[in-house]
Formats: C-alpha cells, structure tokens, sequence
C-alpha cells in the first residue's frame, strides 16, 4: 500500500481494489480462516436449500442522472449481482447514509425510484436503517443494499469455469452509464442525450436458464467494465481471451464521447450490461434468446476463450492490430456506481 | 418536514427519525404496497423455514473508542439485530465506504476487530464491497452490515406484544456507549475509565429461550436509549410502562459523567444491553438466566406494564417522584453507533 493510506483507486475496482482485497481486506476478515471464493453473490447452505446473500453501497455523483438515479442502481445493481450468481433475487435491504442539509425532495426521487424498481423486478424491500453525518461528513446521500436470493438448484456458475472453446455473449452496447455520468460532470451535450444502461436483468437471466443454455460464467461488467472483467475471468480460469473490437456495441454518442473525453470504452462501468460465457454449441441459442428480450436487442458475440499457459485477454481492434488488455489500473471515473 | 432539508436529528433514532420513516421513507418505498411492521429484524418466509434479514449502517465518530471500536460494533450491532427478533445469527455481509485518506493502519484495526468478533460469535462474514468516496466527502469509515439468520419455530416477539403484568428486565448497566464516546469527543478523563458496552447478545438470548422463559418483548436500547426504546413499546402494544429509575443499573462513573455531561442517560446508547418483557411468573427465572451468563452479571427488573387509555412511559425517580418520559427529540449525540 503506497503511503499507507486509502486512495482513490482502492474503489475503483480494478487493479489497486484488487490488492487491497487481497493485502488488507481479506487476511483482515479472514484471518484464521478460509478466505472465500470471489464471486458477485455468496451461496449459503440452510438447512433445507440454499440462498444467496450479496451487498453494495452506492455512492455515485451526482445521484441523478440522465437515464436514473442512485436509487433505481442499487436496486438493480444488488439484483444484478444475484443474478449473476444464478439466483432468484427475492429480498433486498436499505441503508442509507444521509449528509445533513440534503433536500428531502431529492431524496424523495430516489425512494421512488427504489420503489419503482423493487415493485417492477419483483423483490422485496425486506428492511432498512437510516443514518445522518454531519455536513461535509458524508456527500448527499449513500445506499447499502444487500440482497437475498435462491440458489438455482444443480446451477455451478463461476469465473473459474471459463472453458476453452466458449463463446463470449455481451446483450448490448457498453459504456452507457459510464459516460452518462461523466457527461454530467463535464457539461457535455450531445445531439442524442447519452442516458445511463441501467436495469434488472434477473428476467434475462431467467430467459436463459428457461432455454436450457449451458452457463459457465455470468458476470455483470460494472466498476472496471468490460476489460476488468475479462481480465478477472482469464485469471480465475487460468485462460486466454480473446475479443473483437469490432464485434462489441457501442453506440455512436458513446463513441464519440469517448473520444472527447480521452477514455477507453473497455474500462468504463455498465449497470445494465451482463456477459456470458457458454459453450460454442450453445452461442446462437443464448443470442437469440438474448436478442427477443427487451434487454438484450443488441445482443453479440464478442470473443472465445482459448487455452495459454499464461492467462491473457487480447483486442483485436478495428483496423486489425492486437493488443493486450490489463485490469483498470487505478481511478478511472471516480464513484459511477 | 422543517425547511424540506435532512437534519441531524433525522438520524438520532428518536421522534425525528420516527417523523421521517412515517413521512417520507415508508410511503415512499412502500407506495402502493403494504408497509411491513418496523422491528429490528425481518423475518422472511422461504421455501422450506423462514430466515431473518437485518440492515444497519454504522458511521460512529470516532471509529476507535475506549472498549471497541467500528468493526465490533458493527458485527455486534447486525447480530444484536438479529437476536432481538428471535433468530440465530448465521451471515452478514459487509459494506464498506472509505474516505480518501484514511490510514490503512487504521482500517486494519477494524477489520481485526470485525473478524476478532465474527469469530468469537460463530458466525460467518459471507459477502462484502468496498467504496471510496473523496476526500471531504465521507468520514474516514462507514460499515453497513446486514445480517440473516435462522427464525426459531414458533416464536413470535414484537413490541406489540407487551402485555400488563409484563416485567421488564434489562441485562446490565445503561449509557455505557454513548458516555465512552462522547468522553472521547469531550477529552474527559475518570478516575476508571468509561469503556463501551459492545457485545453480541445471541447467546444470552440462547440463555433464555433454553429456559424456556416465555419473552414477549425483546430489544436493544441503542440510539435513542432506554427511554425511547420503552416509548416505542408502549405505543406499538398500546400500554402503559413504568420504570423505577432506583433499579436501573448504572456505574457511578458513568453516572458522573453525565452530570458533567448534562446527559440523560436514560437516552444515551447502549451496544451490548437489551431488555426483555416477560409475564411477571417467569420474571425470576429470566432474571436468574441472565445473572448466570457473562453479559448478564448485573440485570435487573427495572419496571413493568400496565393498563392504560393512553399509552406512556413513566419514571420514578430517585427521590420518589415520577416525570412522564418520551422519545428523544432530535439529537443527543450525534454518530454514536
């Protein structure tokens, strides 16, 4: 740890969130111990079936933003991490850290939001608690929400289950809540408003599994984008991945705002966005059950793992030259999620 | 709402957070819906048994504090919640936002203390999520910790169910938290220091319950204290409490204290005490329990329930007389959990 202390990049979740898990966090929790597989959602045995339990806090700045608020993205953020898991997200939990002098108006767009997408995902918002900091102790508003789930019986999804031969599915364009975010910041207008991607896509999910796709891994590219999660996934299954450039939607404001911004679409978050990795055989049945959802229109095909003896994720980029594609380094946008 | 702004009393736990909650968080993330009755704990029916789901955010200033420090009371704290609505504690999730800045050094004290306490309680840290606000934008550290545990069959406690006659006792002396904190804050020294009272309670309810001693209340004085939490019970069951300030137990130099103070520590916090009402036959038998558990050396029946029109709380006083009590009004101290 650089100077000792948290910067920044800690919660970024690429590369130094990576090591702060491994040095500081997890021989803190875990000591003595074992230290736990890292996935999206924690599957729990109870005595009769299993359940996942997951936890996020949401500090994104500003909290409202061209296509939602903090409040519908830690609703569909903590059910998109049980459903990456595989689960049927069921229950979910509140907590709120409040700055003294927030407008109870603006708060009040955010329980609806909440509201709004709990009721029209179908969870429950199980329970809560409420705390205040003092002015320039906190930044308008934080939420926790942690959430529960049911274990798909006979369901074994993981990064580590990466397999030579499977096919990468993405079921859209990336970048959106990313540069929805930073376009706020920045002032930037364009002629089509840049609006955030997210969304719940346990249904999708669902769609999936109701088809009989064979799912190796499911991951939702959030904080680090897509680039860190493909890194995470090679490194877990001990593979290569290799991705097309061309291949993976984007859509023409967002590219254009990328540019501007002097950003790497690959890195920036996604809050409605899901990748999956299934054997080739089972590729054009999980496109075109992806493409007849409502979340999954611009669904494609994005890149196949291969086997390598030191585990990489290549780009092959639209004018044909190869690159290799590390985890995010530090902070790229600071608190998009 | 008074200027349509969050204040700090909007987070003491009492008569503002009460406002709050009825007026604007309930009917906003329950709109439409049904607004599930507020406990320390849901209880979820699932499949096969039912589980219990808890949420709190823990923002206390200062994070390290005589007896304890953020990561134990947080852990406490969820499994104290947990207990209190009759489950065993099995997982908590872990939610941590960071301030830009903060020692790594420091952030290891908590997380030995998280882990230390896990441990101890036997029960298992099953997810977690690491934020990082900017400096100025957060206080150094924020834990939200959310829990599950196991429903006991056929127990149902809720503070609607206090009844006359009911005893209520509580299992130690009452302000300790609070006093260790705000000495701290205010740089008092005693002759014997004031420590904090964290504890996790889910094996002094273990206690009872395996006497069989029938509990029809059960809490957790923690913000808001004694005081508010009696008020909250003796509206939610629509009776009548009286306390006999003579049998509360406090230590003399927390009694100080509040003098110097200016304290009521009836609405001082508490991190390692509960109360419970039971019917005045199982009263002895639920004192004798306690006394015999290590969290429980100086309980004491501190009042009972009584009939009423009007639901209240009253105390008798030292010297004989009786005031009537209510809920703290706005804020006491601030950021003490």
């Amino acid at each position: 740890m650089r100077d000792g202390i948290i910067m920044l990049g800690h919660g970024s979740g690429g590369k130094m969130t990576s090591d702060l898990l491994a040095k500081v966090i997890l021989p803190g929790l875990y000591a003595g111990g074992e230290i736990p597989e890292l996935e999206d959602c924690a599957q729990l045995p109870l005595p009769a079936g299993n359940i996942c339990f997951t936890t996020d806090s949401y500090v994104v700045d500003p909290f409202i933003f061209p296509g939602g608020d903090i409040g519908d993205l830690a609703i569909n953020g903590t059910i998109n991490d049980l459903a990456m898991g595989g689960a049927r997200p069921l229950y979910i939990s509140v907590g709120f850290v409040l700055e003294e002098g927030l407008p109870v108006e603006d708060f009040k767009v955010a329980l609806k939001s909440m509201n709004r997408a709990a009721r029209g995902a179908g969870v429950k918002i199980a329970c809560g608690d409420t705390k205040v900091v003092p002015r320039g102790r906190g930044d308008k508003i934080f939420i926790n929400t942690s959430g529960i789930g049911l274990a798909r019986n006979g369901v074994t999804i993981g990064s580590r289950n990466a397999r030579p031969g499977d096919r990468m599915i993405i079921n859209g364009s990336i970048a959106d809540h990313g540069i929805a975010i930073m376009s706020v910041r920045e002032g930037l207008r364009f002629d089509s408003p840049v609006v955030s991607d997210t969304a719940a896509l346990h249904t999708l999910v669902d769609a999936l599994f109701d088809a009989g796709v064979e799912v190796h891994v499911m991951r939702d590219p959030t904080r680090g984008g897509l680039a860190t999660v493909a890194v995470e996934i090679a490194e877990s299954a001990g593979v290569g991945i290799r991705l097309d450039e061309r291949a993976i939607p984007m859509t023409p404001a967002v590219a254009g705002a990328c540019e501007v911004l002097g950003l790497d679409p690959m890195y920036v978050a996604n809050e409605g966005k899901m990748i999956i990795l299934t054997p080739e055989r089972d590729a054009q049945k999980a496109l075109d059950v992806m493409r007849n959802h409502p979340l999954g229109k611009d669904a494609a095909i994005i890149g196949e793992v291969y086997e390598t003896e030191r585990p990489k994720v290549t780009v092959t980029s639209s004018v044909g030259g190869t690159r290799i594609v590390n985890k995010l380094p530090g902070e790229l946008l600071p608190r998009i999620c």
